[in-house]
């Protein structure tokens, strides 16, 4: 067993882009995805921080990784980790500022599987 | 020169979708394209009936056609014919009933060329 620095810890936490970067297009390309918009829509519904195992998705791991790193890209998500799990949350208040409206719309909207 | 006659004119309009039978996803991947989105911003701003002709888009009259089939596919705009010219309104109320709030976010955030 291979015990993790404080300092890699740190250093696993991913970057998280500034809101004012982020574009309308690059928010719309990663909410056209069904896979990313349940990974939203839990989000807020849960209103707390949920490790990336916590959300069912039916698709591999390694594409799960994939959906939440393009979410965090887009400026939907923010990312960090409690112990070995990855947690997430919603950049709610951020991205509603940034995107009045937009999250709600799409969330409320969400009757797909 | 060929006369056209009334019905044939009327067999001109093309079908409109059930607002009921429109999905999010759709709607998405309708709103996910820039070129269909600055359709939608400028019947949004101009709060009346405009021709194909009338917005002024970066691509081919084709490729502009097709466009404006992808957004009445998707519920986004009605389409109907005033002599030769083909009208295009969208379909605000109707939309924002179905899918509150999300074409003024869309519209809102459209901050892209």
């Amino acid at each position: 067993m291979t015990a993790a620095t404080g300092t890699g810890r740190r250093d696993r936490v991913p970057p998280h882009p500034d809101m004012r970067d982020i574009g309308l297009q690059q928010v719309l390309e990663a909410l056209v995805d069904p896979v990313r918009r349940r990974i939203v829509a839990e989000l807020y519904a849960a209103r707390e921080d949920l490790s990336c195992g916590t959300i069912d998705l039916p698709v591999s791991k390694s594409t799960a990784t994939h959906h939440f790193h393009v979410l965090r890209e887009a400026g939907l998500i923010r990312q960090h980790y409690a112990g070995t799990s990855r947690m997430n949350a919603l950049r709610r208040e951020e991205f509603e500022e940034r995107f009045p409206g937009l999250l709600r719309a799409v969330v409320t909207g969400h009757d797909e599987g």
